[in-house]
């Protein structure tokens, strides 16, 4: 036979689950899309259709939802770790899981008492607001004997009014771009941050104190970098992380430039002192780069990032 | 000739407009996106194709940047008055002008010396988060004499873990739900108000102020309705807003009904004591109605709520 | 009490419903979106959360999926037909009933041995593709007395590439563009034409006939047309379809006006002879007119072919 | 420094490009959105931002436009090689490129006067409507020394309403679905698959026939496999393709199950015979494999199906 089967997976994906835990009158959630993908000894099911060595689908569905009541979701990280660790080795022919996680982030309504305070018996603490800032994203794999877990978020828009400059470019036949002194500087992160941890010898890290952290340095350097290209300060938001969390050893970013340009008023006789931008669609610069700690091997798929 | 012209608009939808303040290094955003939509003496376009009478989109697009110069952008309200008066003033043949427009929140990035506390010289203040929560909407019409604003807001997700019941229904040959005691409340709030303001000669209302006061009684008046139906929820949220807010006569909500669905985990031998829900996509309840003030016409259109 | 209610209603919002008919080995689908709305005596829900005139979304669901079954899928006009008189019939409270409908088409995959000539006993004929163009919609309405059907289409690319100028326009002080002689007039069709039959006592449209009969039309008026403006073009597609197809009275149209930029290549050394053009997102020109056969009321809502 | 840069590449994403060329009164049309990454000899602007190295992405944008009329777009794959090319050739820092293009297609509308036949003087030829089906794509790739093509599509719907069965398959304490011997089988195709061609020294494929071949075998494979699960099918479709096509060595597919659940009629008293199906949207099974020429190593990353 000419052809021969190469590199495979399968399970269900965009589990969307929510999970509530109730603490007297004070209730709590956790709302997730579970993703599971699986593999092994998975070669008859594609030549002949023989379906032995495979777990359907939707038990893989079903376990999600068993697992958040047997398991609860402590974190994203953690319950990818369950799922994932359950697939390999309850079933022979499943040699390696991959489970992948977004997380979306709820909020208390303040009540017209107020949510701030000791907690009455009376007082409301079931009601909430979904976020909708960025999403939180995790995918854990495992193979029977290593843990790799790649964290991270995507569409967590930011910009910088001023501080940013961009000249001093490579020039070419087809180049026409003013060089820019004052410029808005504005883009949609993507970040995808690789742990070192990999064994279940180690100490786990505290996956939602580490997400809270990453996520205030990258914020924090983005405002405090003064930026003389958008590659500048993806890396000045990469080495802060890396600088500060030594749990994390790597991380990628995709940067898309959210160009807002300065818009032409002189024809009609006024002057734009950066005030006024048009916030275009497409196209984009888009920056993509990793960083890792000195020493370590990259190992964040390029494109992981894009998903 | 057998066929007709109706009514018609035209102008130039989703200008995304970008506005920075500058207070010494405390820079300040508005974000919008503005669509006009003018109407006037505009058979001869239709039946000749002749352009005398047709102000181009183009200079529509061009008059938002201008304006947001001119004028500043003070609220989205009072940025599309001054738009939709500039139209139907300046051009004879228009006659009615009507300006939408989305605005997304943004709020600041803490920096590592902490954004609270007085602001110092050197402090950046220019570094913001895309907030990501609800579009602000509003709608400006004028046609020479009188004003009418619809805003609102869409896309606020909200959920109240418990406090809600389904049960006492109508029943025919194709009912098969059961009755629920305890279940997830979950919705998508598109809402849009009405404001009394109508004339020139009126006081104006505050605009940023009653959009803050509004959204506010919604929430609260979701998390504080022991609800039996997602009817009595929206009936709730429309009065708190009219009882208490005095600009507004008539406010309509469309409330797609998130089902969150109870897991049925007996077949593992696991009791679900409300604690894990699937949170399905489609298909969805969806429960629209108008609530006004007493002695006031409704106006707002059916479909404003599901644009 | 200061606040009252206004129109309201409610059902279950889109049912996707796949149908498949077989005529021995060949199939045929139906794949619908069907939205149910249901109003009449509803105050109490609303008041003080009664359910007890409440048919649930649930049930209404359960129709729409019985339906399908008993009545089968015609087309999407006579399935909403029998959903709507269902509705109002069967329950005293409801007064009125609105379907609306999504239909995706599908086509035939060509499979080896070919779909053209008589069908062999062997011949699959149960394979489709997607066809992805345009989606056909309607709108079934039904008050116990008298129907509307309001059909139509959206999202239906067109463009010409030549045979479209825009000049002598009005100019104000904020006018810098440049006539145009030779442009691409592309845009996304949304049409709604509304149909005159109203009544059980008349006889009732093809209803599949008239679609592709109006789609077609629609596609060669804007072909046929050599334009000086979009609101030309819009009229001569709505009044084609007026003055060929006697079973429409009114048709509205918001037509997006895709703008293709032509590139200046100038700054390389290049002719740009009408070769080479950049398609815009953002912002868009948004036509909007109804065209209606005289004599006629106009009945569609303004914001129906932006929904 | 404890941080270092990994693997890194900017450019702009997503240029809008419409090429139009004129065979007298007969256009014709390419739609291309056109992607750039460049990489290579860039620690400085990460570093220390200084853009000496940098050609702007706004010139990468120009250099799309300018190509599209100084080389045409005979092909996506043929126009990525122009520019992947003169990236990597003409700036000494950039040291490797990668083009990556979506391509939308159009068909003619046929006028009144019929398309068919030859074509006269007067004969309108440039009107198109949008197709709408898949996305083709292509990714090129050169590094100055050798090409990797890889070219596919994305958002191909199919479905067969029968000849597909899952039962025989593994069961555990979470397994709850029960066996189908006749059941539609639905999927979205994602496909990429990876042309041997790799040297300026070889022979080029004529890409517009490879993809329509390869389409074709697809969706044929698709029809005509009786199915015992979606890998069996996945496997037949690219086997049929490396059987056939001796340019392409490998293709990786993504296919979400779309599933289409028969909805169970028993309490409404009906019978459901294969006629009524419910199209769910979330969760679904998610089938991933690659297939290869024996001898060939396998290269298209496995994330690349699911961009």
């Amino acid at each position: 036979m000419p052809t021969i089967l190469g590199q495979n997976q399968y399970g269900k994906a965009e589990n969307r689950v929510v999970r509530i835990t109730r603490d007297g009158g004070t209730h709590h959630i956790k709302d997730l899309n579970v993703s599971v993908a699986l593999s092994g000894d998975m070669d008859d099911v594609h030549y002949s259709g023989s379906n032995a060595h495979v777990l359907p689908t939707d038990t893989t569905k079903n376990t999600v939802y068993a697992f958040a009541k047997e398991h609860g979701i402590e974190s994203a990280e953690q319950f990818g770790i369950h799922l994932a660790r359950h697939f390999v080795t309850s079933q022979e022919p499943i040699r390696q899981a991959r489970i992948r996680v977004e997380e979306y982030a709820w909020e208390r309504i303040e009540t017209s008492e107020g949510t701030a305070g000791p907690v009455g018996a009376d007082r409301p603490r079931h009601s909430f607001v979904r976020k909708g800032q960025e999403t939180r994203v995790s995918q854990i794999s495992y193979d029977g004997a290593t843990w790799q877990v790649i964290s991270g978020l995507k569409d967590l828009v930011v910009m910088n009014s001023t501080d940013s400059e961009f000249w001093g470019y490579a020039k070419d036949t087809y180049t026409t771009l003013q060089e820019a002194y004052d410029r808005i500087l504005a883009t949609q992160v993507s970040a995808r941050w690789r742990y070192g941890w990999s064994s279940d010898d180690e100490r786990m890290p505290d996956w939602e104190q580490s997400y809270e952290q990453a996520r205030t340095h990258l914020l924090q350097a983005f405002a405090e970098t003064y930026s003389l290209s958008l590659q500048q300060t993806l890396f000045q938001m990469g080495s802060r992380i890396i600088d500060n969390r030594d749990e994390i050893d790597e991380i990628r970013f995709s940067l898309p430039n959210k160009h807002h340009f300065l818009v032409d008023l002189e024809p009609f006789g006024l002057k734009n002192d950066n005030e006024v931008y048009f916030a275009a669609d497409r196209p984009y610069g888009l920056i993509e780069a990793t960083v890792l700690r000195d020493g370590k091997e990259p190992r964040i798929p390029l494109d992981m990032t894009t998903l």
